[in-house]
């Protein structure tokens, strides 16, 4: 179920004279499947309107004539039905959940050995996600071990990557200095939104912490309990 | 089947008035197992003349009162038979090979979040190793995976940890600065063993590679071409 006044929240956004772009590091499923859960909870939103670190990097590889072995979650799999994965030469890691067998992180690494100049692109860098069952290990620490075991740097397509934030807002024609950020995570959304020159709100909502409003790093432009607020606060400033 | 003269290497060393100790990183069997397999392969060793992460890892776990999680090899879980488990209050992670599934990583990741006072210790934190199927990875890159995961440093136990060394030092009464090591990895024996205040000597075998005679950062104490010339070398000045 969506949180209480969200679902308004976002069709006010829409019938004003904002322009709203969805940024998300989902990356376990295909944004067609994302925005499928999304409408059947009333929102108003399109495959079009979504940045997600999939599409992103399919945009990279396309760009630098990569063709990835592919270390991801079947949900997203079909986001990488364009991309020619014969011969690879580099790696795309994704949250892959129950995929990150022994197997497949070999596999994924014996790759990458074989390669002069070893490329490995990570779709966001989180560390871990809350589900009902508790906590689960997100790509993060997947990218690190391999990072470690072939002595690399990964690249990181998805929040908080710049390059991320900027497609995002050239999907939509904005300026940094125009735009506002909302998300829930201090570091991957507001802090992430702030080094490209934007302003960023953080809702208290979804894996917010008390503790975030101290963060030592980062500082919102501003704390809202939750979307429908962060909305109010923005359609304020519009209308003066 | 052992490289041509080293049984023999062994038995000269036992004969002569110098005490020998073996250290290894073997984390994936018990000492029972190891011995049992060189013992086949004709070399004079016991139990008793082996320095291991495991047991070393049991004597710390019970020195600090830990009870382990363990996300370790079966082939190894009888080193810790006599350790209580019940309650774990630490992780201890080795080379677990295909247990390195996502739920087993996941249970041990969820076992440190817990814990108010996260404790990971690691036997070895070697990258890779090569089998005849090609690279594998070992024990480090799934230990920096739980490392980046809780915001933790783990705890290594094994070459080239001077602990470990000092343990094996002490177990046969002997200090650095009278003892040479011999090893084929250039970090992790003979760089482990120099900064413990010991002499080391590479052999050409094993995982040697030509580049390790010109590494930017560890110098051996001498360069032969296996374990037979090094026990010559060592006689010779014995015998003066």
């Amino acid at each position: 179920m969506a949180i209480a006044g969200s679902v308004e929240a976002v069709a006010r956004l829409k019938r004003s004279r904002l322009k709203v772009r969805f940024c998300t590091n989902e990356s376990q499923k295909s944004r067609a499947e994302l925005v499928g859960q999304l409408r059947r909870l009333g929102f108003d939103i399109s495959e079009g309107e979504v940045t997600a670190p999939a599409p992103a990097a399919c945009q990279i590889l396309k760009e630098r004539g990569l063709r990835p072995h592919l270390l991801i979650h079947d949900g997203v799999r079909s986001e990488f039905d364009q991309i020619d994965t014969s011969n690879p030469n580099c790696v795309v890691i994704a949250d892959a959940g129950e995929s990150f067998s022994y197997q497949n992180m070999n596999s994924a690494f014996q790759v990458l050995m074989e390669l002069e100049n070893p490329v490995l692109i990570s779709l966001g860098k989180g560390r871990y996600y809350k589900e009902t069952s508790g906590l689960m290990l997100d790509v993060g620490p997947y990218m690190k071990a391999l990072e470690y075991a072939c002595g690399i740097r990964a690249e990181v397509v998805g929040k908080p990557s710049p390059e991320f934030f900027k497609s995002a807002l050239q999907a939509i024609g904005v300026e940094a200095h125009q735009a506002v950020m909302i998300g829930d995570d201090i570091v991957g959304d507001v802090g992430g939104a702030q080094r490209c020159g934007m302003r960023a709100l953080q809702v208290r909502t979804g894996k917010f912490r008390p503790s975030d409003e101290h963060h030592p790093e980062v500082k919102a432009d501003g704390y809202v309990d939750n979307l429908a607020e962060a909305v109010d606060l923005l359609l304020q400033h519009v209308d003066k």
